[in-house]
């Protein structure tokens, strides 16, 4: 199998050397000329065999637009397009009936597993007709952890439904670290704690709250034991907002993963407009001191 | 009516003026020399006509309970103890049966109203029985606005019933701060909003969100419309943690309550170990970069 | 004056009695012939002398967006239009770029009050063009309660910023009453309290958490003091769920007016699927008992 | 080594046997006859060489003060009592102090593993004076999993860390749990998701929400794939509780974990009062209908 893949940033370019290393054969393209195989799209696609296979692995929203809008001009009929990045579900199905226009196929791939997929292999969750999958079996195969399949791809539904899985894995992600987070400083404000990177480690085996994400946290403890050198402003980048609004659609509460978002924002925050309004209502009624600005 | 009144603090030096605009007599007691009527306890117990009436304006825990305590070996059967301070509702069971030993009877009283109670009266809460409440009417009626007096007090139950209200009344108190103050900053933080004070002013008649916070957030606006000068540390004097305290104890859902309180705290925190810790694990699986510490 | 009024539901009828309580001559429009006084749009546009101003007050989304559309074929260059009703804001954008194209003014109005404007007045925020605010200051001066018009009336910005307010208005009332409830519930629980009616009461006076809402939770107390006859199921109607999506769309932590989001949602579930799943796990990993299904 | 084990229920009977195959000789006593190896405590004491090593695994309150208690009045000096429970860690100073005041010995120690942990191997997390962990050390080494020690034990800090630990543990167990609930109902919800066990379980290999608790929730699914045998009443038994208490006795917002304790108490409600309150006031302003109670 020869397959086109577009994009080859921290998620791509690991992925296309997973590929390689499971026998899939890549051309790959990024305008970052030090990675690329093609020159330009227009090389990338003259190289791989029709019916083509294109993997789409750039940054969700205007970018994969733009490409697969590219692809719609640039494919031919019977093609596949895939895209393997974050998008937002609600792309998916416009991006699909775009290329559904030109009889080109399409499906959406949820891709986890971050710097580490390279070596234990990516969690795939993917949405589309169940031909145009089975057709992409075999990359679906060399990008999962060996193993039965059924542990780490799953035909989730139709053109979307895997984006959408991928979206609610990551808002259970954000209140997963919220939650140990939360314990993190609970441990570290406590002076009988005498042992808090130990406390940790000795979670990993036999308790109910072992996980890959308590992995990483001892490995952060081992690289830097009290964290002394992170800020503690935490970037987000969309998926969270997204699985609040499907909530907030679906009139669904979600309160630990809405808490872990918020908790995001105000970490980036150098001073509270909300929290000056109570310091200055305090003020007002009670004759509480407020603290100058800084 | 001749009552002792001990602290004569913020609120108390308030109360005691408008008690005796109110034709309550009254000898004050405070460690400050420049604001007491009497210079000690012992001095102010002697001037009040027995069986006397004392009322305790304190702050709440261990300043109050010495006060008790001293009063509880000082006072004569059938005087009248009432805590007016803000006390845990706990801790007014463990008094009421102190004072009770010795004959000696306790009631407790919410108030509310902050530095505004003078010009505008306190609204009051009080726990105890009833022949006790009674007794005390004249003071409760002179510290209380004018008008009805069921809109103004309420003897709300048995000794601690008070301060238990109260303590919910402050719970609240903290929910409403948090939803204003949540409000202030989406307007504040939107161009389109191009009177901000305005805004809030409009409300203060006809909306359903008008209140005499708002009417304290307005002034709190006219006299800095930015904010500019207030820091967005808040303080929290204990009864909104109580509050959460009791929700949690009888198994009762208090999300908004609660958020207000932890949003206090983390109003204070200079840099919080939770999101540096959720920033490292971002680090660990997704290789997002971290910022350095400052 | 004489204006045009679309929509004569629960707020148009009341609205247009105040209007002509205020000297504002109305010719209004319902599709209910036992309210309306035009037998048609047609009809009311042939009433309302030129330029008009027609006041629309129908149900946000899809009528108000087909009513602004029709006027926009059948208005005169000239004319005004202002849209009263719950519209999200994004909406009073394109409204106002549709009815510019034909040389038709526009501007948004929130209004609140609820059933009691008729009278006392409504609180109002007008968004748009200080010449087409100017030209409607006396429908908003009948409209708004008396006294000075800062105190119930804003002209806020441009173009949605009426809306704007209102929506950030409506999360704030979503909170205070969020915050109340919890209140109550935490009143209500506990056996201590023998007067729970006469709490709220009391706090009408006097107190930090005095509002209109309190007000009419002492009504409501009135009229059945234990809440026997109501059911816990609550609605929204948008505004609240506007507000959340806007805090997270600036990325602006709003905890307790989301909380009070959620808490809605929660209240119309029979069964919660997120609950299911954690007993399901409590049972997995610990042994505990899940209840059988009801 | 030979040891006594005090509560044989759900926990005690499978670390006995846990015990015995890691060659720990075990005599334990339960109330039960016909679990239990001795007769009574006092034929336990007897049975147990001196010094002696007792492990308290009984209900945590009143329960384990009781058998704390006893062991005080016949236990001699130099016994070492291993709290295993999961008592509050206050409570554990106060154990500590009572046996030191007679040369008794205390350490304490979470455990976690649940029903597994018989299989598996149990995380323990001890608190106490080195020379006591030192000496139990074999018993921890039969409970812990096999391989390295410190993946699956830690000597966290003086007496109450190891229970500390284990609350806070617990706490984060709350979190992860509740995440992982909301994420299932945001998905059950959506109708694109046409293989809804399969997503769960194609993350168990390469996705960044892998862990233990994910395992549990596939067979979960497994067993009842829609749960429709499970109802959502959710208990709680203790540490999610004291975790926040935690929090707000240190001023650290935990706003993750406290989501989800405040949503097993609503899973308990048949009716909220908060509720009915915020469907009474949007009656009383804005007209809404409120549904009768059931």
């Amino acid at each position: 199998m020869h397959i086109g893949l577009i994009g080859l940033g921290k998620m791509g370019f690991n992925m296309r050397e997973r590929l390689r290393n499971g026998g899939v054969e890549v051309t790959g393209y990024d305008r970052n000329p030090d990675v690329t195989d093609a020159a330009s799209i227009d090389e990338l696609l003259a190289a791989v065999p029709t019916p083509r296979l294109i993997w789409v692995m750039v940054p969700a929203g205007d970018i994969t637009d733009a490409v697969i809008k590219e692809l719609g001009e640039k494919l031919d009929e019977g093609d596949l397009v895939i895209d393997g990045g974050n998008s937002r579900f609600t792309e998916d199905q416009k991006h699909g009936e775009l290329l559904a226009a030109k009889g080109i196929h399409f499906a959406d791939c949820g891709v986890s597993g971050g710097v580490w997929g390279l070596q234990n292999g990516y969690g795939l969750m993917a949405g589309g007709d169940a031909a145009d999958i089975e057709r992409a079996l075999p990359v679906f195969d060399a990008l999962r952890p060996e193993g039965d399949r059924a542990d780490s791809f799953v035909h989730v539904g139709g053109i979307g439904a895997g984006h959408y899985a991928k979206m609610v894995h990551n808002g259970i992600e954000y209140g997963l670290m919220q939650a140990y987070a939360e314990g993190y400083q609970l441990l570290a404000s406590k002076d009988i704690i005498s042992d808090l990177p130990g406390t940790f480690r000795a979670w990993q085996k036999g308790t109910v709250v072992r996980s890959w994400l308590l992995d990483l946290l001892v490995k952060a403890l081992d690289e830097d034991p009290g964290l002394q050198n992170i800020d503690d402003y935490v970037e987000d980048s969309g998926e969270g907002r997204w699985t609040v609004e499907e909530a907030i659609a679906n009139a669904i509460p979600a309160p630990a993963i809405t808490a872990a978002l918020f908790a995001r924002f105000e970490s980036r925050e150098d001073s509270s407009p909300a929290m000056k309004m109570v310091s200055a209502l305090r003020h007002q009624f009670g004759g509480h001191a407020t603290r100058p600005a800084k």
